[in-house]
Order: structure tokens, then sequence, then C-alpha cells
């Protein structure tokens, strides 16, 4: 059979730690981290001139370093994909796996599917799984934007993340 | 550090919420609320002739009412992705944030990653995380086809979701 018998099971205590980064996301050239892999061939949202219309599809792979500066240490990476998802307001719902290369939580990473309501400053989203040591992790991350640039796209964003764990 | 201590903590206590709404997604123009992203070149499912044959991806940006009516009250945007994953039955994946917009729940949202059997009149989706007051929230949604177009593939489905947060 591909299952085992199904067995009661006491939680570990449960634990909570603190991250604190920021994320790149840099769509302009020469280095981009984020780029486009499809988008509709016409959409009728509002937002057309925008860098990422209505259906935009991105990869990315942006550096997470432990301050604003691109030249801080970095200590992971963004992994993942997320979609322009508001008809008529620039808005993100994201698939990116965050995963940590150095310190404590080498290895381990964190995984955010959640809409990103980028035209707040500051707003949430949501941590539903985790690796390594962050398994069964869930959570949530405070978004501060520290910087935008609206017509080609580039950011740099500030987490703080609270992550619930075993 | 990008990292705070790691501390035991102590769960909150468990509460459940049950949400009760119609998802109108509407792939039609003049006004359609889903847009096609891609699809392979070449579908070698069998449903080759359905308004979304196997690998369609689309992005959507789907009103919830109260109602089944489109025109009754509007309470949220379910914004996200949904691809067909059927290679031989009309089926989807959904990678979908559903936010509320008005009442005691507005500016939260709950992420639906999951299967959805849409051939089967009544099914059930997973509910992995949340935002806002639905922080760290799970659950399942049990939808019900309110209406359906095979054609053009347009649909207005009732949701009746059990979420367990804190």
């Amino acid at each position: 059979e591909y299952f085992s018998e199904t067995r009661p099971i006491t939680p570990k205590q449960l634990v909570v730690t603190n991250l604190h980064f920021f994320f790149h996301d840099t769509l302009t050239a020469p280095n981009p981290s984020a780029i486009l892999i499809a988008k509709p061939t016409h959409t009728r949202g509002d937002n057309d001139s925008s860098p990422s219309p209505f259906g935009s599809l991105f990869a990315l792979d942006d550096p997470l370093t432990v301050g604003p500066d691109p030249k801080s240490e970095k200590i992971g990476n963004a992994r993942g994909m997320y979609v322009s998802s508001g008809k008529h307001v620039p808005t993100l719902t994201m698939y990116v796996d965050f995963g940590f290369t150095s310190g404590k939580f080498n290895g381990s990473s964190i995984a955010v599917f959640s809409r990103n309501t980028i035209t707040e400053k500051e707003r949430e989203v949501a941590v539903v799984g985790g690796r390594g040591r962050f398994r069964m992790a869930r959570g949530v991350a405070q978004l501060n934007t520290y910087y935008v640039n609206l017509t080609n796209g580039d950011a740099i964003v500030e987490y703080n993340v609270t992550l619930y764990h075993y």
C-alpha cells in the first residue's frame, strides 16, 4: 500500500523566530533578477502602460541582504514566481520560496503564497510552509517598501517575518 | 544578523469562522475577469476543443459577491492564477488569494492552493494560509457550481468556507 497506519501524535513545542532582511527585485538591464515569463496578448486592465500589466507572469531569483544597500551582506535568495493579479490596480500574487544561505538557517527556506498589495507602503503577506529548520513553519511577513521605481518596476522591500515552527 | 533568537511560545486559542459567498469567473468579452496568460503550443490532451485545454494558464481578478447575482453586493475579489491541469479531463489547479473588502474581514485574505475538480457539481478545495485577521488560517472550501457555460467557460460558483485560525 502507498499509505501507512494513521497514528496519533503529540505536537512538539511550538517556537517563534523573527527574520529581518531586504528583498531586491530588479526588472531592468543589465542584470535583472526578475524576468517576464509570459503575459496575455492584450490585457484589458487599466494599467496597460505599467511594467507589469494584468496577467504578466514573472520568474524571480531575487537576492536577500541584511541591509537596504544591494551591496550589503547577501544572506539568501527568493526564488519562484509572481503574477500581476489586479485588473484595475497594480497588485501581485506571490508564489515564492525564500531560502537562506548563511548563518544558523543556511539551507532552510520558507514558502510565501499570498497577495501582495504593492501600492500600500506597509502591507502583509502570508507564510504557508517551510523546509529544513523551518519545517511546518507558518506565519506572516510585514513588508515595507524601501525603494520603488514606478516606471520600470525595480524595488527594494524590507521584510519583517514572524515564523511559528517546531 | 537577519534572525532573532528562537523562543518557545504557547499557541493562542484556535477559532473557527465560516464564510459564504459567490465567485464569478468570466472569460468572455466585453469584461473578462480571467484572461489567458499562456498555453502550450499544441496540447496533446483530449479536451482540445474546451475553452481551457490542458496547460492553459489563466490570471484572474474575479469578483466575490454575497449572492449568485453578479450585481449583488461585492464583498471581495479572488486574485491569482489557475491552470488547466488534467490531460484527459477538465480540471484545474488553483493558486488564488481570496481577499475581502467589506465588513469585519475587510483587508484580510485566504490562500487557496488546490486542485479543483470542476466536473463535479460539489467538490472541495484546500485553504493553506491567510493574511490579516486570517493569519495562519487553514481550512476547506466546499464548492457548488451555481452556473457554468461549458462552451465559453464562464462560471458562478458558491463557496462555503470553514476556516481554522487564531
